[in-house]
């Protein structure tokens, strides 16, 4: 089969088949893309395959079906299993790569210095929203890397639908907010489920406490802008709501969970944090002022 | 100047004048309420005074002037302090007490004991908006304790705006919602202000990187209600986004923050929790199996 070289016809290839690789291959596949898969383990290519994908046989017959070759597995130690092999680098030679994996900024500007060495051009980029989101236009692309590289593979990307931002040249800079934006994620994840085993034991089902839970996360949104405002201009007003009155409450949070056997280990850290900002003379001032703790401009 | 008993022009006291009982202050006073207020430290009520509250020499004087008493301290060492002073003991007695001041629900528990001892009527209650929310649609508003007391107070408590919940009988079950809701706010507003250090260090300001936080704050109510389902049922499938691919996530986050110097025990401890699953073999559940290792069944 001939392939056009127009983007109305282009080819891609996904490499990594768990949940987000399968969700990419799909929108792929949906946009009528010419999409071929590969995995690790064999097998996880069936749905896509089910679905019009072409299943290579070796990631090396993979990348060389397309001019875009898109990552997405769980780190970089395994994007670096999969591409660094001799003949699938020697494949990528003039192509495209786009790395959708997450790992470091640091990981992301080796994976650059690689690819360059081998003539390879490289994207970096990461994906913001869960599984479900791709394809729809609930989804949130971050990418970093050389303009021009970025605007010809954007009608390309365009099938994932969603909103698409490029960052910069820099090409840890996708990383970079990737690292902070799991770190907001994966710790309130943590808080909840935390909190949901606190209630369970006093006897609250998350069903009663989810109403009031929905609550909090509403006024997330506030406390963000807020907090963002307070660390952008290093003024950090506990007007509303001084550290010392947080300091408290994260004392009885420590107390109630303990005195039912869980560990709080996490709310013991953030009173802490808030204790080192009371005992350095700033008990006035809000909670965000923990940022300055932590990392002292 | 006499003050009629029914309702509509109903007396209240507030004790603590922080920003919350300043803002209880307030609605009250909007509401056309004899309001009376007392402070430890003087000159906080300079403010409600000016707005037409009624300033108290001591805290006796304080409850003596109305039949309910609000208190809004930083936690129940401070009501305790307050309270349990002879003279205050003493002119509550009759009259009805409901404390506002967040705490544990043993403390709560202990209060009702102290007032069941004394002829105080008592109620306790959590406050679970920031203070500039008083008074207005978006307030929201926990209690516990005896429906008829509850039902009694009422209308003077709807002078504060927002929604109402009685939880139940039990005393501390509002402080349990309260715990467990102030963990997830607290621990979100961590892992934000820990984020915004991380990106601060790699060049990233706070306003660069809201768009997608504000983005993160609004996938987190769909997170909420899968992981209330998994605890309620006890399954947690990882299907859509194993507990392994949080794992390395978390690791990255720790690894790019302490690259920066920047202490990430709280991320360090997530993850932990996460590795403990997957040592136990449940790899390819989701992140909420934690709930379990917290918290056995
Ligand atoms: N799922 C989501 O909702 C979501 C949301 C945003 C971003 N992401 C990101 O998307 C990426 C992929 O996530 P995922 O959810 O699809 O699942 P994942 O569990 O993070 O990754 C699974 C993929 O990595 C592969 N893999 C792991 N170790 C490997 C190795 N040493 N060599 C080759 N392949 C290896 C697996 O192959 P095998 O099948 O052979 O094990 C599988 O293809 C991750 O970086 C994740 O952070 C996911
Ligand atoms: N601010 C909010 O947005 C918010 C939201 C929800 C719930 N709450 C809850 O509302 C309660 C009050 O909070 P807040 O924000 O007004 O400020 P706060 O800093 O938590 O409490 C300040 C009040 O506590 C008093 N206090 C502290 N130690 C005392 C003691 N040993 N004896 C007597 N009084 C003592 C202070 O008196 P002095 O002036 O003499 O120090 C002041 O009146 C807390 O339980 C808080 O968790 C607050």
């Amino acid at each position: 089969m001939s392939v056009p070289t127009d983007q109305s016809a282009a080819t891609v290839t996904v490499l990594g088949l768990g949940p987000m690789g399968r969700a990419l291959a799909g929108a792929f596949l949906a946009a009528g893309l010419r999409t071929t898969v590969w995995n690790r383990t064999p097998g996880r290519d069936a749905e896509p395959a089910a679905r019009g994908a072409h299943p290579a046989a070796t990631a090396e017959e993979a990348v060389a079906a397309s001019d875009l070759t898109v990552v997405c597995l769980v780190n970089y130690d395994a994007s670096d299993a999969v591409l660094r092999q001799d003949a699938v680098t020697a494949a990528l030679k003039g192509r495209t790569v786009l790395n959708l994996s997450a790992d470091t900024p640091g990981r992301a500007r080796d994976t650059a210095d690689w690819a360059a060495r081998h003539g390879i051009r490289y994207l970096d980029g990461a994906i913001m929203t869960p599984a479900p989101t791709i394809g729809t236009p609930d989804a949130v692309f971050l990418y970093s890397g050389p303009e021009e590289l970025y605007a010809e593979q954007r009608p390309v990307l365009a099938a994932l639908g969603g909103t698409h931002t490029r960052l910069g040249e820099e090409i840890g800079r996708a990383a970079v907010y990737d690292i902070a934006l799991l770190d907001i994620f994966w710790t309130a994840a943590a808080g909840y489920t935390h909190a949901l085993a606190v209630a369970r034991a006093e006897g609250v089902t998350a069903r009663e406490l989810a109403p009031f839970a929905q609550g909090i996360a509403a006024i997330l949104p506030e406390l963000f802008t807020e907090f963002a405002e307070d660390t952008d201009t290093g003024t950090y007003s506990g007007e509303l709501n001084p550290i010392t009155s947080a300091a408290s409450t994260l004392a009885h949070i420590v107390h109630a969970s303990e005195a039912h056997g869980i560990d709080a280990s996490v709310v013991r850290v953030i009173e802490g944090q808030a204790r080192r900002v009371i005992a350095l003379g700033h008990g006035t001032d809000g909670f965000s002022r923990v940022a300055e703790v932590l990392a002292p401009r």
